[in-house]
C-alpha cells in the first residue's frame, strides 16, 4: 500500500482521463469528418428518413444505459451516487474509445473517417460490454481501475465481435453472444484475477435497503420497457425489425411472470426476492437477442423468455453461492445469472432455431449462408465469446492489481464518500474509519 | 382464517401464475403465428412505416404504465416495492390474458391468429383497466386476489367494450368511457364487495411521507408527459391524430394549473395537497379521450381540462369522505376522482360535442353515423360502462372473499415485508406484529 | 410585513392563476382555432409525416423539462416537492402565456390564430427561459413571485428573441444565446434586485443530502440523454438536423468526461463534487446550440464540450463565491455557471465558426446572409441578450419586492411544508418555527 505521493490514486483519474481526452481531440482533428452535405433534394429526404428511423431507437438505448442501468446499480444503499456516476463515465469513455478503435480498424478510407449516427450507435453497443462487466466488481474497485478495465475490454470486444460476426458469420442483432456472454465472462475473469482466492465476507454496507431496492427496481423497469429498441435497432427495416420487436416483447413479458413464479417457489416462505425481480425480469431480453429477427413461431419467444427467467433465478439461488464457495468467485450484481446463463441459453436456442428452420420461410439469416453451416457457427461463436472473454478478463484483472492502481481498502468499499464530496448522514462511519480514510488520502 | 396448509396464500400465487403461463404456451403453440413475411419491396416499406408510426407511441405507453403509473402508486411509504411490482405483474398478466381472449373472440381466422404490434397494443389497452381498478384496494389485497381480479376484469372489459364500440358505435379513441369509467366502477364494485360494510380506520402505514409523495409526483409527471401518446395512438394518421395530440396537450396543461387553483382554494390555509396535484393534473387527460380527435375549437379542450381538474379536486375534498362515511366505500387511491368523475364529464362533453358539431366541418366521427344518433349512443355507452362494470366488480369482489384467497390481516397491510424479502428498517413493526406475521405464515 | 388579510400571499396564488386561466379561455374562444382539416389524401400524408417527424422530439423535450429539470432542482433535501411542482406549474403557465403573446404578435391573420404542434413547441421554448431563471432564486421566493416573474420574462424574451433572430439574423437553433444566456442574466438580475445587498448566510436546509443529490443526478442524466432532441428539433430535416444531433452528442460526451477531470483537479483531496457533475455534464449542450447545425469539423464539437465543462466547473469553484462576496449576488443553482458562461462560450465559438467557415462547404446559415456580416451579428446578438435580460431582470426583481408579494421569511425558506400539506418528518422544525409560520398564516 506504500504508494509514492505522485501516483495518488485519486490523482491518477484526472491524469488518465485528461490525457485520453487530449488524444481524442488530436485523433478527431486528424481523421474524423462528417459526410459531405447531400446536394440533392432526394438525398436530403433520405438522410431525414434515416434520422427519423434510427434516432428514436438511439434515444431509447441512451435512456436504458444512462438512466435504467444506472438506477439498477443503485441497489447498494451507500453507493448509489458512485454507481450512477461511474456507469455514466464509463459509458462515455468506452463509447469514445470504441469510436477511435473502430474508426482505425474498419473505416480508414482515404485518410478520413466519416462519422454518422449509425457509427455512434455501434460504438455505444461496444460500450455496453463495459457497463455489464463492471457489475461483477461493483463497489470494490476504484474509478481508475474501472477505466483501465474499459480500456482493455473494448479492443477485446472488437476482436471477439469481428471473429464471431465477420469470420464465423453469426448474426446476433441483440448482442446475446457478442455482448452479453462476452461481457459476463470478461467481468468474471476480471473479478477472479483481481480478488484471487480472497473470501469476500458480507460487507455491512453491501445489503440493500427498501429504498435502494425500490430505486433499483425502477431501473429494471426502465430497461424492461426500452429493451425492444436495443434488440431491434440494427435489424433490417420491415418484417425482420417488426418480428424482433414482437419477439422481445413476448420474451420479456414471459420473463416477468416466470420470475415471480420461480422466486416464490424457491424461497422457503414464498416471499419474493427483490434481486430476483430486478434481474429475472430482464433475462428474456438477454436470451432473445440472437434469435429475435428469425422467422420462428411466437411461442418460441415466450418459451425462451420463461426458461431464461427460471435459469436466472436458479443461478441466483444456487449457482452464485456455489461459485463463491468453490471458486471464491465474486459476482456482486450477479451478472452471470442475468447475462451469462440466459446468454448461453439464447445461443443454444439459436442453434436449435437454425436446425429446425424450414428452408423457405426463414428470414435472410446470414448464418445459414456461412460455409460451415448455421448451427456450427453459432456454437463456435459462443465458444469464442466465452473463451476470449475469460482470457482477456483474467489478463485485465491481473493488470488491475498493479500497485499504482490501489484498490480501496475493504472497510471503505461500497461507500460514496470515498470518491465524492458527499456526507453519509444515514450511517456515520465511526471515528477510526474516518481516520483510515484520512490516512489513505495522505499516504497514497 | 383457518386455512389448510395446502392453500397457503403465498403458495397459490406461483401455482396460479405457473398454470397460466403453461396454458399460454399451449395456446400460442396451437393458434398464434406472425404475419407471413412480405415478399415485395413495397410491402417491406409499408411494414417499416407502420413500425415507425406505431412503435414510438407504443414505447411511450409502456413507460406510462410500467414506470409512471407504478411510481404514482408508491405514495404509501412502506408499500412502494409492492405497488411497483404488482403493477408490473398485473400489466403482463392482463396483457397476455387479453391477447388470448381477444384472439379467441375476434381474430379466429383459419385456425391461426396473426400477431402484430397493433394487436399487442390493443391488449395493453385492456390491461390498463386492471391497473386502474387496483387503485381502489391498493395495499389491502394479496397478489393472488389481484390476479383473480384481473382474470375477471379482462373478459368483462372486452364484453363491455364490444357493446359500447361495436354495437353502440361510440368512438372513444382515448378510452374515456371504455377504459377509465369502466375500470373505476369495476374497482369500486370490487372494493365494496370485498370490504363490505367494514369501516376502514386510518392505518398507521397509510400516510404518505415527503419522500413517498415526491416519488409519486414523479410518476404523475411521467404520466402527464406521455398521455398524448396514449390518446392519439389509435387515431387516424393525419389531422385527427394531430388534433388528438393538441387537444390532449391543452387539456392537461389546463388541468395542471386549475388543480393548483382548486386545491389552494379548498384547503383552509391555502396550502396545496400533494394528493390533489398527483391526481388533478391528470384529470384532463382522462376527460379528453372521448372527444380528442373530434373537430372542436381548442377552447373546448382547455375548458374540459379545467373542469375535470376542479371536479377531481372537489371529489377528493368532499365526495370521497362522504362515500366513505355513507356507503363505507373504500377507495385507497381515489380512482373515483381521477377516473370516474372526469370520465363522466368527458362523456357528457362528447354528447354536447356531437349535438353542437356542424354537419360539414366535423371529422369522420362514427357515432354520428350510428342509427340511434350520436348523442344517444354516447349516453348509452356511458350507462353500459357504469352498469356493467359495477355489476362485474361486485361479483368479482364477492369471489375474492373466498377463504382460500385469504386477505392479509389489517395490521400487515400496506407493508412490503409481507410479500417481499425486504427489511423495513425505517419503522420496525414491533415484536408482536412480527409474531403475528410468523403465525400467519405458519398457519395459513 | 403587515400585509392586509385580503392579500394573504397564499390567497394571491389561486386568485392570480384563476384570473389568468379565465382570460386564457376568453382569448382562446375569440382567436384560436385549428387548421382546417386537410381535404385531400396527400395533405393527410403530409400532416401525418409532420406529426411523426416532430412529435417524438416534442415528447423528448417534455420529458427534459418536466421530469429531468424538475428532478435536477430537487437537490435541496426539504424542498424537492416544491421544486418539482413549481417547475411544472411555471412550465404550463409560461407556455400558455407565450402562446397568447406569440399569437398576438406574430400570427394575427384574419382575426384567427391557427394552432399546431410547431406553435406549441415554440411556446415551450419560451417557457424554458423561465424555468432556467428560477434557479437563481430557488427556495427563497413564493410561488406567486415566481409567476409574476414568469409573466414579465416571457414578453422580455419574445422581444429579445425578435431582435436577435429577426432583426440581427442570428440563427440559434439550440437557443444558446436566445434562451440560455438571456435567461441566465434575467435570473441574476431578478436575484440582485430582489435580495439587494443582503448577505445570504448558509441556510441549515440549503445543503444537499446523499439522497437528494442522487435524485438531482438522475435529473441531470435525463436532461443529458434528451438534449440532442432539444437542439435538433427546429433544424432543417436532413443533413443539418443529422449534424446537430451528432454535434450535440459529441459535445455532451466530452463535457461528461471533462467535468470529472476538472472537478477532481480542483478539489483538494481529489474527490468529485456532486454539484459539478450535475451541472458540468450539461454545459456542452448549452454551448453547442448556436453552432450545432453548422458545417464544422466534429472535433470542434468535442472541444467546445470540453471547454464549456471546464468553464462551468471553474465558475462553481471560483466565480460564484466571488460574485457572492463582491456583488452580494445570490445564485442558488449556479445558473451562471451552467447557462451563462457556457452560453457566452458558445456565442464566441459561433463568431469564430462564421469567420473560418469556407464559403462553399458551409451550410445555409442565415447569419452569413445578413447585411452586417455574420460574426458581427452574432456578437451583437450576445450583447442584446445580456443587456436586455439584465435590465428586464432588475426591473422584474424590483417589482417582486412589492409588499403584497411577501417573500417567505428566511427561516421558512427551502421548506416544502410552507406551501404544501407535507409533514417534514426527517427534521422537525422545532416549536417556535411552527409558531412563526402560524403567525405568518394568520397575519398576512
Amino acid at each position: 500500500m506504500a504508494v509514492p505521493p505522485s501516483t495518488h490514486p485519486r490523482r491518477l483519474l484526472p491524469l488518465f482521463l485528461g490525457l485520453f481526452q487530449g488524444a481524442l481531440l488530436l485523433f478527431f482533428t486528424l481523421f474524423i469528418t462528417y459526410d459531405e452535405p447531400s446536394a440533392q433534394a432526394e438525398d436530403t429526404n433520405l438522410v431525414a428518413n434515416q434520422v427519423y428511423s434510427t434516432f428514436p431507437f438511439f434515444q431509447d438505448i441512451q435512456v436504458m444505459l444512462v438512466v435504467g442501468l444506472g438506477l439498477l446499480l443503485t441497489f447498494l444503499p451507500h453507493y448509489g451516487f458512485s454507481a450512477l456516476t461511474h456507469n455514466f463515465l464509463l459509458l462515455n469513455f468506452s463509447m469514445q474509445w470504441a469510436l477511435v478503435l473502430q474508426g482505425l480498424l474498419h473505416h480508414f478510407h482515404h485518410g478520413q473517417i466519416h462519422l454518422d449516427l449509425h457509427r455512434l450507435l455501434i460504438s455505444e453497443f461496444a460500450a455496453v460490454t463495459v457497463l455489464i462487466s463492471v457489475g461483477a466488481i461493483l463497489g470494490r474497485a476504484s474509478p481508475c481501475q474501472l477505466l483501465i478495465m474499459a480500456a482493455c475490454e473494448i479492443p477485446a470486444y472488437l476482436a471477439s465481435e469481428w471473429v464471431i460476426v465477420t469470420c464465423l458469420g453469426v448474426l446476433d442483432v441483440g448482442g446475446t453472444i457478442t455482448i452479453h456472454v462476452f461481457s459476463c465472462y470478461f467481468g468474471l475473469g476480471v473479478s477472479k484475477a483481481l480478488f484471487g482466492a480472497m473470501q469476500q465476507p458480507l460487507h455491512p454496507k453491501g445489503t440493500p435497503t427498501p429504498r435502494s431496492d425500490l430505486m433499483s427496481l425502477v431501473g429494471t423497469l426502465i430497461l424492461w420497457v426500452f429493451w425492444p429498441s436495443f434488440v431491434a435497432v440494427l435489424c433490417h427495416p420491415g418484417d425482420a425489425q417488426h418480428r424482433a420487436i414482437l419477439n422481445t416483447l413476448l420474451a420479456m413479458s414471459a420473463s416477468a411472470i416466470t420470475t415471480v413464479v420461480a422466486s416464490s417457489l424457491l424461497e422457503r416462505d414464498g416471499k419474493l426476492s427483490p434481486g430476483h425481480l430486478q434481474n429475472g425480469s430482464l433475462a428474456g431480453g438477454v436470451a432473445i437477442g440472437v434469435v429475435a429477427d428469425m422467422a420462428m413461431p411466437p411461442v418460441a419467444a415466450l418459451a425462451l423468455g420463461s426458461l431464461s427467467a427460471v435459469v436466472c433465478v436458479l443461478g441466483f439461488r444456487f449457482l452464485t453461492p456455489l461459485l463463491g464457495r468453490k471458486l471464491t468467485l465474486h459476482d456482486q450484481c450477479g451478472i452471470h445469472n442475468l447475462h451469462g446463463l440466459p446468454g448461453i441459453l439464447g445461443a443454444a436456442a439459436s442453434v436449435v432455431a437454425v436446425l429446425v428452420a424450414p428452408e423457405d420461410t426463414s428470414g435472410p439469416h446470414p448464418s445459414q449462408l456461412s460455409p460451415a453451416g448455421g448451427n456450427a457457427s453459432e456454437a463456435a461463436g459462443l465458444a469464442v465469446a466465452v473463451g476470449a472473454s475469460l482470457l482477456a478478463g483474467l489478463l485485465t484483472g491481473a493488470a488491475l492489481r498493479l500497485p499504482c492502481l490501489a484498490r480501496p481498502p475493504e472497510r471503505l468499499c461500497f461507500d460514496d464518500s470515498l470518491y465524492f464530496k458527499i456526507q453519509d448522514q444515514a450511517e456515520s462511519p465511526g471515528p477510526d474509519s474516518g481516520a483510515e480514510e484520512g490516512a489513505l488520502a495522505l499516504k497514497e
